[in-house]
């Protein structure tokens, strides 16, 4: 058996009831390793592209990666892919938490689910034991309570699962695990919700084989040492996430108003990490095995927002209900988190629709009769709490904007999509690009849509990355010019996926040296990968996403930022500033080895040994 | 008369009572402009240098510059200087407030005061009458109450006033204005104390002329609007100073535990501006005529460090009994601010005065006998405010501890004195140099000792400033190479030193495009001064003081940071950076023309017409 992997894989058809483990041979494990790399592959060997992302036949896909298990920090991720019902194209999700970690231990590395059941059912995972049970009972549950089920029996058991949004078809619904960590973005909860699979619960045993342990040990000592002298790494631990909204009112990077305005430090103080770790934080928390912890434990005690005691906002949600909302009450972005997490909303979606709305509202586009009497004024949080409801359960206005904002807009008017700020359907994440022009380029080429996460170009374009000496690249960057972005952009992504593929977070990508991450990935599986191997992997990875998506329809004309943030602010940090679109995506379209469809060339493909892209693109 | 000036400068002799009004010819005023650059000119003119600091015969100088009471933002500025009794060598401080527009409107625009009484008294000034009175009641009583006696007549008196700090000679004794602003570094406050003089109070109802009214007019609101377009302007106003806590510790700026620690995020997040603006903050509060409105009232209403509503401190006060104790709790900070503004004490150096007893009572150099029983523990902010008074009030180790840093080291012993963070006497402001290389350059040069404000080299080096393009600089730097920083805190030095001189905020020097300060004080005063011109200006009043200090026996010798700030840190964003000292020297030698022994050359001399000082020099 390869190390590092539990070996087997599930395929699940709810349809007909019918679990059976699969193999994948070590030669598919070294050119796709995991997560949604592998996802993917699968994907396009064995499924109808064109289906519709809600039909049976469409397959979700819950991929861990080699080094899941293995105890190294960041690694407890996993990813959640298939067709996304926003965006018509390639959809993924990953998150952190504890459920992959214990998926391994129960002998799987991936599950790929096709069909529908008759019935609610959820699917339960034991020591390679994989039985669907019903779940009629919990049909109709929050997420909370669901988990809260699913985990009575023992604590030790790991819990997926999806709430009334997916269930309802809501089309940016999300996916939960343990009541702290959510798959959000792309909508795959709906995915979940269309297949009638409740939940996935796991619980194992097994115990990671790895090709070299004693030199793992050396290796995971030494990203803990890495990450204590990190000082992003500190400031994530101190504030999580959330430290982003004091830094990132200084350099415009926060958008305000539905990127309306530019510059708003009463918001960026009401709600940032500093007052949210003073005012509401119980403790800090952590995905399985990590020394970093960045996830933040709160409560709500006073006034109309009180909550219970459950996992923080992350700064994206501090964006998108706080300042894209005018809303400066921190307690209301608390209450909006637990009711998005109870009901299975991503965040960044949600919030944003209800921005589209307010401003929407504002202009007279929408009346109050049109939103059901409640009064969608900028930061009115009394309005926002019903709306959630309406959104999860598809009631009134509510039932409008579960379809996601472009296809709302397009409902409402069409003068309301001018206002829609996505990339291929998918909602901008809190990261404005006319402060970071490099951001622009990748949320323009990013295969879900929109993407902060598709790439490590965040903290790399604000200075605060380990990764750029490996290209011999500077370590700063001026975030308001276009100069240079294409190939960090290029980079940062053929870098960054392998958080993904390898499956690591995202934050230990920027953290750790990328020499420490290349040799515990090798002393895992022993597959003695160089970095050169690993940045194929990673612009196979794109390639390959990028080519579905070409078949699903995507070309260069999707190749575009909203006209919203090609608008220059007139305050703030980057005022007068936008990227410079044209030259970007002109640079690195020759990077990437894109034609002027936005296909990659049949040479990029026979380079990357994607032989089964290529027959289908060039046929 | 000359416009922007009110036209009289007062003389008053506190031995035999004697204030006599004089005036200064416009050509000097041309050359010197107003603040402590005049301060200089007179002092060099007609006091003797090698008189004791606190001796009757040396002069305090109280200066406004010609753009003082004008109504353009950010002038209600004035420079108190003279010899500091803290450095032994040319002491001086500003600060904003509401003292010196009124000043202005009362007739005069300079005092100097030498001699000393013999009972305590006031000097009042109203419309061209200069007063003295007795202040025997008020002697022994703190800042506050004073000013509330003096005011109690008229709210619309401005009060500047020592407290029982002052009066005791501590060393780094500040003067306050209106319970609010503060003359802080350098210990002026004992000069005061030393001539008796409790207060000085000033009420007038005089109207500046200006040259071209309507042109400033037109001035006065373009800075409005830049103001507002400001981003370091909307932080300041949101936030206050202390919005660098949050954004320095991400920058390794902020010093911790005596500078021994390179970051942590708690405190930083415990102490910084958002969390003052949530918890305890009432208002946002401005010297008069200043939209950016900067300034703090706070206030602390539960647990053991009450206060009344007043002013919030500083991000340097943050700094000095925040991090640099090791203390995490506002509270204390923000009472700790109270009772140094009430008995008038400079709030970095008292900090770091107890900062080093904190580490030389951790390291046994000072046992719990040796500072009066207190327990002297990092953090332990219980045994600082008594400190605090036994400070102020000359008692058992407080009076070891009111001689300053680097005297009281050399009185504990030799080991002791390494441990002092100091450049020439003064204590090191908030900001590390091993974080921002210019920095440690402009603490080694600035002529009142380790300072960071007599340039403009802190919001430039962080990439916040407009000036740079004024000399077809960068705006933005890398802080941790010393590369171009010579340069620019030359630069930094000859712009920055003009806010003094003008009369206007360090921060407007930031924030405003500098046509816009040029012309404004053109169109008050009429000189029609050039870039060139007003860069002379600074350029000879650095050299006039540099030149004052080397008579008062500072050589090259004395321009050398402290061991603590050249050993690396071992964590945070600074880590492993130290400042290139004798590249920074070198080039920064020769660009200010002087010679090895640190003298500016004769030719320099000649070339900025300061023949004064080339006599004395080079006699």
């Amino acid at each position: 058996m390869t190390k590092g992997y539990a070996g087997q894989f599930l395929r699940v058809d709810l349809s007909s009831g019918v679990c059976e483990n699969f193999t994948i041979d070590e030669a598919i494990l070294r050119k796709f390793i995991g997560g949604s790399s592998l996802g993917a592959k699968l994907y396009i060997d064995s499924y109808n592209l064109h289906a519709d992302p809600l039909a049976p036949e469409s397959p979700l896909m819950v991929m861990t990666g080699p080094m899941v298990g293995s105890g190294f920090s960041g690694t407890s991720r996993f990813a959640v892919c298939g067709k996304s019902p926003l965006t018509g194209i390639w959809g993924e999700a990953a998150c952190g938490g504890t459920f992959s970690p214990e998926m391994k231990r129960a002998g799987y590395d991936g599950i790929v689910i096709t069909g529908a059941s008759p019935k609610p059912v959820y699917l339960s995972l034991a020591d390679g034991v994989a039985k669907l049970a019903d779940a009629s009972d919990l049909w109709g549950k929050d997420i909370y309570e669901t988990t809260d089920v699913l985990k009575a029996p023992d604590k030790s058991i790991k819990v997926l699962a999806i709430g009334p949004a997916g269930e309802n078809l809501v089309k940016f619904a999300a996916i939960g695990n343990d009541k702290a960590h959510f798959i959000g973005r792309t909508g795959l909860g709906a995915v979940m919700g269309s297949k009638r699979l409740k939940a996935i619960i796991a619980r194992g045993s097994g115990r990671l084989e790895k090709a070299d342990d004693a030199r793992y040990k050396e290796l995971a000592r030494a990203a803990v040492q890495e990450i204590k002298d990190s000082t992003l790494a500190g400031s994530l631990h101190a504030m999580g996430s959330d430290a982003a909204m004091v830094t990132g009112m200084f350099s415009g990077d926060v958008p305000i108003k539905n990127w309306s305005v530019g510059e708003d430090f009463d918001l960026s103080i009401s709600l940032g990490g500093p007052t949210l770790s003073e005012k509401y934080l119980t403790r800090a928390h952590a995905c399985s095995n990590c020394s970093l912890a960045c996830k933040r434990v709160v409560v709500v005690k006073d006034g109309p927002y009180q909550t219970e005691e459950g996992p923080g906002p992350e700064y994206e949600t501090c964006g998108s209900f706080g300042t894209m909302l005018m809303n400066g009450d921190l307690t209301a972005v608390i209450k909006a988190n637990e009711l998005c997490n109870r009901y299975g909303m991503d965040t960044i979606s949600c919030g944003s629709a209800i921005a589209l709305s307010m401003e929407l509202y504002e202009k007279g586009t929408l009346s109050k009769a049109d939103v059901d009497g409640l009064d969608l004024a900028w930061g009115n949080m009394e309005a926002v709490m019903p709306l959630l409801k309406k959104i999860a359960c598809r009631e009134g206005f509510g039932d409008t904007l579960a379809e996601g904002s472009l296809n709302a807009a397009r409902k409402i008017g069409k003068d309301a999509v001018d206002s829609v700020v996505h990339v291929k359907g998918l909602d901008l994440p809190m990261h404005d690009p006319r402060g970071f022009h490099g951001m622009g380029l990748a949320y323009m080429m990013s295969n879900r849509g929109a993407c902060h996460l598709q790439h490590a170009a965040l903290a790399t374009e604000q200075g605060m990355a380990s990764w750029p000496q490996l290209f011999d690249m500077k370590d700063d960057y001026n975030g308001q010019i276009s100069d240079e972005k294409a190939v960090l952009i290029y980079n940062s992504e053929n870098y960054g996926i392998l958080g993904n593929s390898l499956s690591i977070c995202h934050y230990l990508i920027y953290v750790l040296q990328p020499e420490t991450i290349r040799d515990a990935f090798n002393a895992i599986t022993g597959f003695n990968l160089s970095f050169k191997d690993l940045l194929e992997a990673g612009m196979r990875d794109w390639t390959l996403k990028r080519g579905i998506n070409n078949l699903m329809g995507v070309t260069s004309r999707d190749d575009v930022l909203p006209r919203r943030v090609l608008t220059p602010l007139t305050d703030g940090a980057a005022a007068g500033s936008v990227p410079d679109m044209k030259r970007l995506l002109s640079e690195y379209y020759a990077l990437r080895g894109l034609d002027e469809r936005g296909f990659p060339r049949e040479e990029k493909l026979a380079e990357l040994g994607l032989p089964e892209l290529r027959s289908m693109l060039y046929k």
